[in-house]
């Protein structure tokens, strides 16, 4: 299905007194790839399909993620986003990974 | 169990275009309301016990939320955390919950 | 003139990876102290303001900022903010000012 | 002297309900600039320079903005930073500016 590669790498402001990414940026970092995914699924930019449909914004319903390796500041990480289903109701499941390249 | 209850307000910072709050937003709140919860329980601030136990913060390793209602601009919302689990190899489960109160 | 104050701790979501405040989330502090002055001077929640005065935000023209002291994580700042001149063309000028206090 | 031009994308986590950029994002754009400058200056990443010079991190002494044009969400920006001057006391100043593209 549907998907999409981005690199972003983890900066200064985005890592803790631990210097690895505080976690909470990792969901940042999903928002946006969801974005782009979603934009290539539908060859608009967001603020396009935003007014076409006439909606405010696509509401989330649920999120999970799990954290398998720590990302240090200076890392470069994929981000990559999966359509994986669209379910009744107009509901969308997408999945985002992220992991750290050597640099 | 141990828990904590902590009122916050939804800024104009923590809101996107659509005037409610960016989601990402509620897992800074949650994280907020863990360390408080864990410094309840251990009676000591966190950058205390951090040095007490010598190690440089703890991981998460997994994480969800699922998003009921909208919370608006201004909202007061109050955050619960509880200690739901403490398994072996030292991880242990907290539970946090926000919701809106009528402003 | 009207001021305001109010205590914020510093958490870890705050900072950087020199155990540090990053710089940009006084910022952060300084708009919802802003806010809370603002709020305090018309007798209504910004939400309200927004709506009675029917315009949509309230743009920033200029800030700066100094940076004296490092303040820690876990470290109480108190932030105090003035409204230091009302202008021509409604520009008004807040002072907003964030010490740490020894914890 | 030195500078640095990247571009970078205003997402619907920077911006406010009045859906244009919460100011504050700027100062996060203006940071990774600025890192970016410090990068090629030393022909360094930052995590490798700062181990180098060992040392915890670059303070920021002071730090202004001016906000002449509302950016809104999509909006893509270029943010440029020079290196403006290199003072006593190892002190350097650096300028940085954002301005959106027509999209």
């Amino acid at each position: 299905m549907l998907s999409n590669i981005r690199k972003t790498r983890v900066e200064w402001g985005d890592c803790d007194p631990a210097g690895i990414i505080f976690y909470v940026r990792y969901f940042d970092f999903f928002d946006v790839s969801t974005t782009m995914l979603l934009e290539r699924a539908l060859g608009m930019k967001k603020i396009e399909y935003l007014k076409a449909y006439d909606f405010f914004g696509h509401p989330l319903a649920e999120t999970r993620a799990k954290f398998r390796l720590p990302t240090r500041f200076g890392d470069e990480v994929s981000i990559e986003t999966k359509l994986v289903d669209i379910g009744s109701r107009n509901f969308a499941r997408v999945s985002a990974s992220g992991w750290p390249k050597k640099s």
